[in-house]
């Protein structure tokens, strides 16, 4: 019934460019589904997993984790999908459903296995990708393949944090960083009532960061432009990967405010500043600040997201491209010139 | 009325050692009241602005900010304070009243006023202090002058963030580093029916810190006894100043737990860790932690911590010296040594 092969894009070790890739479909286990691939975009942390910056990945490795798909094939157990259906996809594509963090449904911090496990073996830059069922996503009618796809990584990644913390109309928050996360992040704010600036080191997306719905405009390397918005913001969402100056993004907090991490920048916090005054420790001590880590969402809250998502009419800006220019697009991605999102397409 | 001459002991240069010195007795605003010291603490940070870490000081520095003494003056809109009333006060000497914060009666995050504002313009390593009357706390009936001096900066330091985060009888805590701030941070988490382990690089801190209230004591330096608690803690209190290994306290957290820095500790959050492996920010992230500030607290959390402390017998471990060895005590402090505060006298 399955096809046997499935071709793929995959890199055959650290850091190199992806190469065309077949392996032995796998037969499904009871709970699982098979989606024959349509759409996957491509996130910078693809980029992290081909480079293996956090040592934990194997090669070869053949990533993409925001897919979208038509279900192709059912397990005995998997209830809720049928052939044909159109389906989102993620980063998790199984839990223990033993645990803690399983039971209180909060799947994605599942103690046994790591969310990033729809890689069990493969992932989405392909024909196809067999999952658990319960983590595939019915599409919200007329929601396009490719927002979907966008939003089953980039968009679960900052609609959490942003409807658990910007809360209330007078609430200011920052988006640091305007690409792939970012632009929908400043969508997703807006549409909860937040007052949104939008921060980013490129002063030519201005104009386009307004038409998300970002009330205010900092180019987040103007030191002056900076101090000008001290004691600011309630909530910070961080979605740059690096060239951060935490001295100054903390200082742009109010008291008590919070810096949510939803990129893997590397944080360094001094007590005293290069310049030997205080420095941003000072700050996150003295102005009770807090820096949270966020990574996705369980399943209540991908459907909730999704909904939101229709609802309130948000959508990627989307690039789509023939997967087989899946090179292509990760270089795009690499030199930060996706406007905003890379998605690949299966012709 | 008052005594015209100050006499006090500071540094005349960062990083200098303490040399007596004196200084013209100010008259008291309408406000203000002045207090004859008759105890001070020695905290770290005081060492902090001996050695002018932050660059925020001025030269000479006469610090001490665990103030214990008697009323000798009021201000005539000093209500509340009786000449030969017995009262403590810690860092904040003043605030702005008229700020948010303030006005929300969070008067330690005022806008205006640091609350270091004690040193107006020297601190309590002094024969007096001059302060606002509304910073001077009544000591509780029968509480010994060295307890509450010391509760004045280590206890407010740390009791804030416990009674917040450390809810519920299942709470499991972990307070690092086990010197003043710490065995006072473990007195406080047992009295508020918390698990609490103790960790400290000190082996031979286990026997006091199990009688300070500890249910289990870990060497943190230990990492085979680090990694024996994996996913363990709810909220760690990190009352230490350096030498600290991130990545092994953030995986002592359980999922969504949270980390308090108390000190100042300089942080390094990185994607990869030094083996090549996930470093402290993929944990952070991947386990929605927290790392959040707390600095000392209102007058209100002032105010009930005295009154917790007194009815909890909490007592902070104190030696006691003369005012006149303050340069022995900045050493026994400078050098870990103090067991587990030292508290200066006026004779």
């Amino acid at each position: 019934m399955s096809p046997s092969t499935v071709l793929g894009y995959a890199a055959p070790a650290p850091g190199q460019p992806l190469e065309p890739f077949t392996y032995q479909a796998p037969d499904l286990e009871d709970q699982e589904i098979r989606v024959s691939v349509t759409h996957c975009g491509v996130c910078f942390t693809d980029i992290h997993a081909i480079d293996d910056h956090f040592g934990v990945f194997s090669f070869p490795l053949l990533p993409g984790h925001e897919i979208v798909g038509r279900v192709t094939e059912t397990g005995k157990a998997a209830s809720g999908h049928e052939v044909g259906d159109l389906v989102g996809i993620g980063w998790q594509g199984r839990c223990c459903g033993g645990c803690e963090w399983c039971e209180a449904e909060q799947e994605h911090l599942c103690q046994e296995i790591p969310s990033c496990g729809t890689w069990t073996p493969y992932g989405g830059f392909a024909s196809e990708v067999v999952v658990d069922g319960r983590f595939a996503y019915p599409l919200p009618a007329g929601m396009a393949a490719e927002t979907a796809a966008v939003l089953m990584c980039a968009g679960i990644a900052v609609y959490p944090p942003l409807r658990l913390f910007a809360t209330g109309p007078s609430c200011r928050v920052g988006i640091v960083g305007i690409g792939g996360l970012g632009h929908l992040a400043i969508q997703f704010a807006h549409a909860l009532g937040a007052d949104v600036t939008a921060l980013s080191s490129s002063p030519g997306k201005e104009v386009e960061a307004r038409r998300f719905g970002a009330d205010h405009f900092v180019v987040s390397t103007d030191r002056e432009a900076m101090a000008g918005i001290e004691y600011g913001f309630d909530l910070l969402i961080c979605t740059a990967h690096g060239g951060i100056d935490w001295g100054t993004l903390l200082m742009s907090l109010r008291r008590t405010g919070r810096l949510v991490l939803v990129a893997f920048s590397p944080v360094h916090l001094e007590a005293a500043g290069g310049d030997g005054g205080a420095g941003p420790l000072v700050d996150l001590i003295a102005h009770e600040l807090s820096i949270t880590g966020s990574f996705l969402g369980s399943r209540a809250d991908m459907r909730e997201m999704l909904g939101f998502a229709q609802e309130h009419g948000i959508t990627p800006q989307v690039e789509s491209m023939p997967m087989s220019r899946v090179n292509d697009a990760i270089r795009l991605v690499r030199e930060n010139r996706a406007r905003y999102r890379v998605v690949l397409v299966n012709e």
